[in-house]
């Protein structure tokens, strides 16, 4: 499959599962009497922050990568993201021994860069205000003949993102227990894809759901109506992870069709679903990582039976993390 | 096996593992290329952390509490602990469903014996100054009729810890790897004397390390001739779960046999690590549970083949926390 418009599918979830064994992390799916406690059901929390680089996106970028043709691995590939997309594709990119190039904001905080840096890649900084990191990573990917690896937008990037949904089935099958739900941190939707292909074909009754800022809930909103709807702002939430314009063309073609519906709360919602995973889970979650989990909490989650609850990252400014489980 | 006096071996670790399967998380053995460029050599973190009640200690006092005779529940077990011992042991009673008392200094920090009740176990407070809470736990434990359940000299407890050590060499033949040396943290020296066992019979060529507190290292000074010595003090150091007089005897016949050394360090040095296993694990470690790591980090171990390293707790005060990843 090299179609980039092309839908993936559950073929291309399993072969990335069965590509990913044993060069991803298997996290761990967490339970905890606290929190089934406080949620009043059964709950798995798929710790997806112990995942190497700190996020899921070293799933789908791994993927796109060892898929690289001999003739495209000298040239490597551009990513641009001053998140954890970029972690995850310079990390992919060391392991697999290609080069990367990844396209950040000349703000972006120095722990990113270095992250990046630090794991062989090179930076090429644009101006938030008057350049598009997209644009800029697409001509310097033709200029060098080097492969493009989008966030979301990539049927491999959500393939490999799926190969989290299943390991959740495997560790459910061993736990003995069917998931009457999941619910899933959405930004671009990649992850929510990925995942909704794995599970259609293994948990056909699970319910899937969105997890976004209150605000900044265009998932939620485009199932509402059928058709993708934008955000109307870009900053104002504390889960820089979530914010994107718009659900992707390719995963919002999956995510219509097999995603129940979209939920969303508050940054303080969040603050004290970091709060809970720090005192009772001992994992650290970055705010974005942490939405599906506040949902959770506030039991806005359909259902009473068994719930997986997707803890998609933990790369959080130690200040930040600081002030969070002080408050 | 009921003689609290006989040392256990390899079959009891064995017989642990196969009775706690499915009812203790199977932690973690967790791999991070910035640890292994740190150490400089392949790196693994079994993240007890992520156990139930946040430390090893329920796997012991599950192994022992599981082994109860059918007329010894009603009136169930009792302990003595201030710590993580007093979490597993309410936590392994609720589950078995028999009643425990907790035998709890007067000045235990509202979060450890809150933590305590809401696992539904009574407690018994006393002080600290003039009182003695052995003698007062076996007094309890007499009127009664209930089962004593020790933190550490107990066979069935060391067992239980050692289940930890069969994961662990099962996760490294995961990752086709054997290990060269595993250190360990040691407060009465029940987890290492438990995986000491899994590891004579599993991976007899590794070598095994204790992890204490500098100016408390009890275990390495009392390994170097070959005598249980004790500590000089009991407080001045902020590893509380590590603090213990001196080595158990039926701990420490196991371990002189079977530890390759003792190794110590700094406060300081494990501040480092929990700074560490914050940022590049997305772990939450307690000091006490983060020494072997310290010990790691500082290259301090023989060898620079594979080395596991045993994380075995994250019950820490949110404030202490907070100033160590900030510092």
């Amino acid at each position: 499959m090299n179609n980039q418009q092309t839908v993936p599918d559950f073929t291309d979830v399993k072969a990335a599962h069965a590509r990913l064994k044993g060069r991803v992390v298997r996290t761990p799916l967490l339970r905890c009497a606290a929190l089934d406690a406080a949620v009043g059901r059964p709950v798995f929390v798929k710790a997806e922050c112990l995942q190497t680089t700190g996020s899921f996106k070293y799933r789908g970028a791994s993927n796109r990568i060892m898929q690289l043709a001999e003739h495209e691995r000298a040239a490597g590939v551009v990513a641009y993201s001053s998140g954890n997309h970029a972690q995850g594709v310079a990390a992919a990119a060391a392991e697999a021994g290609v080069p990367a190039l990844i396209v950040m904001p000349k703000d972006v905080p120095a722990v990113k860069s270095d992250g990046v840096k630090a794991r062989g890649a090179q930076i090429v900084y644009y101006d938030r205000i008057s350049e598009n990191r997209e644009e800029i990573a697409a001509r310097i990917a033709k200029d060098r003949g080097a492969v493009l690896v989008p966030p979301y937008e990539d049927p491999m990037v959500i393939a490999g993102q799926g190969t989290a949904g299943m390991e959740c089935a495997e560790q459910c099958q061993e736990f003995g227990v069917e998931p009457e739900a999941l619910i899933v941190n959405a930004g671009g939707g990649g992850l929510t894809a990925g995942i909704a292909l794995a599970c259609e074909a293994l948990y056909p009754d699970a319910k899937l759901y969105t997890a976004e800022p209150d605000g900044f809930d265009d998932h939620k909103r485009s199932f509402a109506v059928g058709q993708k709807q934008r955000n109307t702002k870009l900053s104002g939430s504390v889960c820089d992870a979530l914010l994107t314009p718009e659900p992707g063309d390719l995963t919002f073609a999956i995510n219509k069709r097999l995603v129940s519906a979209g939920l969303s709360a508050s940054d303080d919602d969040v603050f004290a679903a970091m709060r809970f995973a720090f005192r009772h889970l001992k994992i650290v979650l970055e705010p974005g990582g942490a939405m599906a989990l506040a949902i959770a909490l506030k039991g806005l989650v359909p259902g009473n039976g068994p719930l997986c609850v997707l803890a998609t990252g933990g790369n959080v400014d130690p200040a930040l993390f600081a002030r969070v489980i002080t408050a």
